[in-house]
């Protein structure tokens, strides 16, 4: 640890270099989602294993595979990176994960620089993948030049996964690990930098994820669309059912009405109670940032709570009726709605299903109509949730403090990172998610940026952690 | 009346005659909705000019100005044809509207003829328009041919209004009704042929229509869409705030609750509760048309005055929400609900409306919800009802049970034919709705036909007609 000051001093000496790289990378217009820069993506994939391989790591392809288009078309899948910086059998192992690939940008859509050249103004760095997820790698990237150019050595060994599909549902991923199982069953922690901090000015780390279970309620009154004057009056209508099933689900301050969901939730622990009131989070300008009109509660730690460890349950569109601007007399044949509860510890999708179909066959018997009804469940994920108190936590939070001089708050997300619940499975190691940019770094949005001191400060955090981590 | 035997029989010689009349019509591809056809609209309407012009009647053309097209470009409107036969002041005079436009054909829609050439199978002639409404139009002028070719002179004075913008909402009719009303004056009766029997047997005289309301409740609950991930819990959702609203309307069995419109509602009189047991309707068959899977009542005669003579309130659907297939996590920031009250004597667009907001208006003060919310009412219609007793229906009864041997039933529709009240208004003069062809003629869909039986017969009942009309 007597090194740290060099390491710091190094980076900031080097920062403009490091930041010459992330330039290099973001130029690379790695959208997994459109076929047509699938060979950018692997160009993206070669690129990071040679920069790996250049700092002396052992690199590998994995090969994922292909990817099936809706046209019926086959896609190469652009290869997972897979790089291993020492084998020392006395040291700890870190699994870091991150990914290549970037959501799509057009200048057009709003972005006042060219997405794909990394433009600083007033200690902005935008451009597309700044953020999500380029920054990071880049990160973790310079972290090691830096350690290798003062001669020091890893007090840990790294093994990196860095995939190029994470924008596109991971495709192929999971499968990679589980073929690749041997080589990362050594792991001792795993580390994630691909979320960001609750707000602009305190650093967090974030040990949990909410789950989901999606589901697809159809109703169906006739075989074709019928027309509200010849027909209207004559026919119990499908829209009508399904709009009373769906306003059954929730009230309008949120509570979940579907019984037996309550009882499933994790209680609050004195510990977690304890983290809320000092998180750095203000309602107003989350109110502000979202453009709402009321907010569920006004109180931070039960805002904080709703989003992040109770379940919530939102209502998305109903497909087959009328959704186009203007006036259409049609009685929709056909109806599905479609809603998704967030899921908490201890619920698992299985335990939601049962109590969801459970309820809506109650309600649908209740609503005595003539119609067909039937619910689909989509593919549902389970949550995640770590032990902040765990050393992986308690590495990243003193490496935290070491650079910005405060204990980072510990937070959860509402949303899904699936790809940590996959790593903690199968490494069967503890994972932390370490995010290095602020909350407007408007990552799948237009003007995307990394602050360049989050991406200097995220680099000095990762190195603190890696000695954080070997103590 | 001692002609008609000599006038049937004409009409029975020549049919293949008229048919061919038919045919010629069919091919001019006159669809309204394409801007791309509008030559043939207009030249359609010359047709139809030059045919009347050719019997004898003085005609013009009623410039009905220029459409506005929704990418800024004008068309210009096909003109109206109007034609005068007689001016015998001692005589009535009978308005006859139709027109001569068509709905979109292509083959490729699932045709088995080209829609564009009129084709006889086993006594039935496809063909775009050969029931709606080209097939009603040439059977006035076969009627006058024929009158003609027998050197009858006509019992009463006959003006002709024929459209070809009645598939694209009428555009420019009614300006070019009350440009012209001093040549309009003097009508008694009016008779459009411009829909269909009930069913495929019994022929029926049509005495009422419904009306229409359409609503679009808008609400929002924040500026831009969320994300049910990193948002659900925290914001009352303006979708399950519409949800709610829009399953407070109606009933699953079509009782509408808004307080107040079954008061709005004619009573039943005992003339018009005598009609119902004799008209020629098969619940067993409708429910079978449909395809739907329940009714809201078995009864003949509660389903037929839930879809003519009572009002009903159908739930079109949601713009703005999720409408594709497959699953997204969007939480909509606004959406607008759209539903529409079929109206019926003595409901009238504004005293609807007024029952319509205050009723949504103190459901939104019930739900306390911090959204916004916004009603607008799309443009209303008024419903028709005529007196199936005056001297109109009575003549077309008689006619009817000349030609058929049988007393027609008296029928409503459920939707709306909006030039009725127009007609109706400008001249002042009672108006029959006097449909010709049967209830599975396929207007509007593939495979549009008219019985050669209906074609040849509706053109004895019009001729009947006249004569009847003159009594």
């Amino acid at each position: 640890m007597e090194n740290i000051d060099a390491v710091f001093k190094s980076i900031d000496e080097h920062q403009d270099e490091f930041i010459d790289l992330l330039r290099e990378s973001v130029a690379i217009r790695s959208v997994s989602a459109d076929p047509a820069r699938r060979g950018d993506c692997i160009r993206m994939s070669e690129w990071a294993r040679d920069q790996l391989r250049t700092l002396g790591a052992e690199t590998s392809f994995w090969d994922l595979g292909k990817q099936q288009l809706q046209s019926g078309e086959e896609l190469p899948l652009p290869p997972a990176v897979f790089g291993v910086y020492g084998r020392d059998k006395s040291k700890k192992t870190l699994l870091i994960y991150g990914h290549l690939d970037v959501q799509p940008a057009e200048k057009e859509d709003g972005w006042n620089t060219d997405p794909f050249e990394l433009t600083e103004i007033d200690g902005k760095l935008f451009g597309r993948g700044s953020t999500d997820d380029k920054g990071p790698v880049i990160a973790w990237i310079a972290v090691l030049k830096v350690l290798k150019n003062l001669g020091i050595e890893l007090p840990i060994n790294i093994k990196f996964v860095l995939e190029c599909m994470e924008e596109s549902s991971s495709e192929g991923l999971e499968k990679g690990l589980e073929d690749n199982i041997d080589k990362i069953s050594d792991v001792t922690y795993s580390c994630i930098s691909d979320n960001y901090w609750l707000g602009r000015n305190k650093p967090c780390l974030t040990y949990g994820l909410r789950g989901i279970c999606y589901y697809f309620v159809e109703i169906s009154c006739a075989r074709q669309d019928l027309h509200s004057g010849i027909n209207g009056g004559s026919v119990p209508e499908a829209l009508n059912d399904l709009m009373w099933i769906m306003s059954q689900l929730v009230t309008v301050d949120g509570q979940i009405l579907i019984p037996g969901i309550a009882e499933l939730v994790a209680p609050l622990t004195k510990d977690e109670d304890d983290l809320y009131d000092k998180i750095d989070f203000c309602v107003d300008t989350f109110k502000q940032e979202t453009g709402s009109h009321g907010l569920i509660s006004d109180s931070k730690k039960n805002l904080l709570m709703n989003r992040w460890r109770y379940p919530s349950l939102s209502l998305h569109g109903v497909e087959g009726a009328f959704s186009q601007p203007g006036a259409k007399t049609v009685i929709p044949a056909k109806v599905i709605g479609k809603f998704s509860l967030r899921i908490v510890p201890h619920m698992t999708p299985e335990a939601t299903d049962k109590l969801v179909t459970s309820y809506l066959d109650s309600l649908w018997a209740k609503r005595k109509s003539p119609n067909t009804f039937k619910i689909t469940s989509g593919h549902g994920g389970m949550p995640w949730v770590a032990d902040f108190r765990d050393a992986n936590f308690s590495a990243g939070s003193r490496a935290i403090e070491r650079v910005y001089g405060m204990t980072p708050d510990f937070t959860r997300e509402g949303g899904s990172i699936p790809v940590t619940l996959t790593i903690q499975d199968l490494t069967k190691s503890p994972v932390m998610l370490l995010p290095i940019g602020a909350s407007d770094d408007m990552a799948h949005s237009q003007n995307e940026k990394i602050n360049r001191e989050n991406f200097v400060k995220g680099m000095k955090v990762l190195a603190a952690y890696l000695f954080e981590l070997a103590v």
